[in-house]
């Protein structure tokens, strides 16, 4: 069965003060619809990722606020996996297709976190990790800097060599309208920003962000209205222990490896088929270990591709985050995935405007949930 | 595709002071190994019903989190939906048999709140209401309430009528060791206990509970290692919106009619068939209206019909909420929509002890969430 990417749309990602959550959910799914060329009748059921709007809104039971939005009292879910939820509400959707209970569904990601203290969007954010890390005093970037340590001790990566991958991706994302930072950064930049873990820095980190997207999804060819549509052909989650204690290693994130290679044997593709792939930079160790875990990269070449010019326009091999990434896209959490696999499904489709992929036919789309506690891979393909 | 119920358990429910969330899990998730005659390595996913984990005891990300207590990294998923968590997390489950990427599969759902205070409680379960019902200081009671006073006063149903609902409901938990009240209540003590929303009592009003319930469905018969194992035959959801502003009327849960005559259809059965039921009685009016709107009384007469002696052992008809119900049982959240499928499962297995339905062969489970925003139906058969 082919699941085809009917239509789709990216709000803005930013500090979006001005709007509501439903406000900004209704606009991406109109406009979605709009792309798809269908009308709200024909959605099935809606499927919903998000991580905070209980703790930070006191708004739970999202699948029926977000359905009468659509103005649709269809079956709808909401699927919570910290920063993982679009991916894997995405995941359920499909297997609400292959198994023939629903034609045509709506996913809908979305996050709203700037209206809120930054303690508390911290504090909520740590509900992702472990009793034992929050118990620690730990936060995200905490974490991700005992693995950013761990790494370049390891693979004697330096503090420069780490940078080069959020410079890439704020030069993608100068090309991306919708991205919350389209400013240009250099390496002394980031050297130079504040410590915020060390040894991670301000601009190793991605923001705190508002936005939403939302994705057509179907298994009926009729329901296509646009021509060029891709189609996902692997929806894979790997699934790892909540907090770092547990994990066999500080340098693989086990459960992107585990994904990906079941994705890579469903699809009988190889990383080296990847043309164009969006991976989760939620800081730069994370892309790092990204690169190496989905195969992109040889185990600690990750940094080191980076820094030598590889993963971008006009090199060979993938271009990584074309959107800018986590890191200047933006990271609305529950939005993330979805938006991710919505940039490769319009790089597919030759919408990718100024940052288009030449000729991309296959591509990628790697969401991970907490510090590697779940990863979703998606691959697509034209 | 058959969806059998390998094996399940489902822990005490109550106060339960002295065991953490994961123990908890642990036990139950165990148990039900145990029952199915399976090992651990058997379970290919897992999901997870939970609502109020990240409100109360800031830890989200539990697909992971019970992952680790199950001891296996297999892909896994939390669905969120209140009150429903546990019957929408179900029919998540059940679509992943249904695709073929899953055979096996262990449903978890859990609820931890007598450990927290009793006002953080009641605000967390307010935001399964919308942003106008907690703006107006309304509670679950209070909306229950206007729902109750609509129906007394269209049908002339007394509070003493209404009453007998708790009475049966407490009368049929005195046979389930697992009960978080067995003691016998009369009409006269529902009368006179305190007012909660006027009119509904204390004792019209389920409890704040801890519990948990784990069952293992499968598609693969080389999995089922006991006998006389019952089968999942229809999982059908209903979604309205979540205010009671906006419903149709207040004296119809439309989600619950919507999702009943999707599964009646599905498995071409009528109301009439059903032998035994668990209904979501989480106040007395709301199994009233659930016997009207799953087809079991007729409009009006649910109420009525329960005074008159039906919807119990030794009546002719369903035997409605074997277990105690919400009210009598317990309803520790996320728990109650996998517990009342279990209820109905081991009344088709004749594992009812001494409150089996006699002869049941086929029967219902109906979880609502919110105050009817969300509502799932699992017809199960033997």
């Amino acid at each position: 069965m082919n699941i085809f990417t009917a239509g789709y749309a990216v709000s803005n990602f930013g500090e979006l003060w001005g709007i509501s959550p439903r406000s900004l959910a209704r606009s991406v799914m109109d406009e979605a619809l709009v792309h798809s060329g269908l009308e709200a009748g024909s959605i099935d059921a809606l499927f919903v990722g998000n991580m905070l709007s209980g703790v930070l809104g006191n708004q739970e039971n999202l699948a029926s606020v977000y359905a009468e939005v659509l103005g649709r009292n269809v079956p709808s879910f909401r699927l919570e996996a910290a920063c993982a939820s679009g991916g894997v509400a995405l995941h359920n959707a499909i297997q609400s297709l292959l198994a023939g209970t629903y034609k045509t569904v709506l996913v809908l990601g979305i996050e709203k976190m700037t209206d809120h203290a930054q303690e508390e969007v911290l504090a909520g954010l740590m509900a992702a990790g472990s009793d034992d890390e929050r118990g620690a005093g730990l936060t995200f970037a905490g974490l991700y800097a005992m693995m950013a340590r761990s790494y370049m001790e390891k693979y004697h990566v330096s503090e420069e060599d780490l940078a080069c991958i959020p410079v890439k991706n704020h030069k993608h994302a100068k090309n991306n309208p919708k991205a919350q930072f389209r400013s240009q950064i250099t390496v002394e930049d980031v050297i130079k920003s504040a410590r915020i873990a060390d040894p991670l820095r301000l601009l190793d980190c991605s923001p705190i962000s508002d936005g939403a997207a939302a994705i057509i999804i179907t298994a009926d060819k009729k329901m296509l209205k646009r021509k060029n549509i891709s189609s996902i052909t692997a929806s894979e989650v790997g699934i790892d222990s909540v907090g770092l204690a547990k994990r066999v290693s500080l340098l693989t994130i086990q459960a992107s490896v585990d994904a990906s290679e079941k994705a890579y044997k469903k699809t009988q593709l190889k990383p080296k088929d990847m043309q164009v792939a969006e991976v989760h930079d939620c800081f730069s160790i994370a892309e790092a270990l990204a690169l190496e875990d989905l195969g992109f990269s040889k185990k600690g070449r990750g940094a080191f591709d980076v820094r030598d010019g590889k993963m971008t326009f006009g090199a060979t091999g993938v271009v990584v985050n074309p959107s800018g990434g986590l890191k200047a896209c933006g990271h609305p959490v529950g939005a993330t995935g979805v938006k991710q696999v919505i940039e490769i499904a319009l790089q597919l489709e030759r919408d990718g405007g100024r940052r288009q992929v030449e000729n991309a036919s296959v591509g990628l789309a790697h969401n991970v949930g907490g510090s590697g506690a779940v990863s979703t891979v998606h691959i697509l393909q034209i």
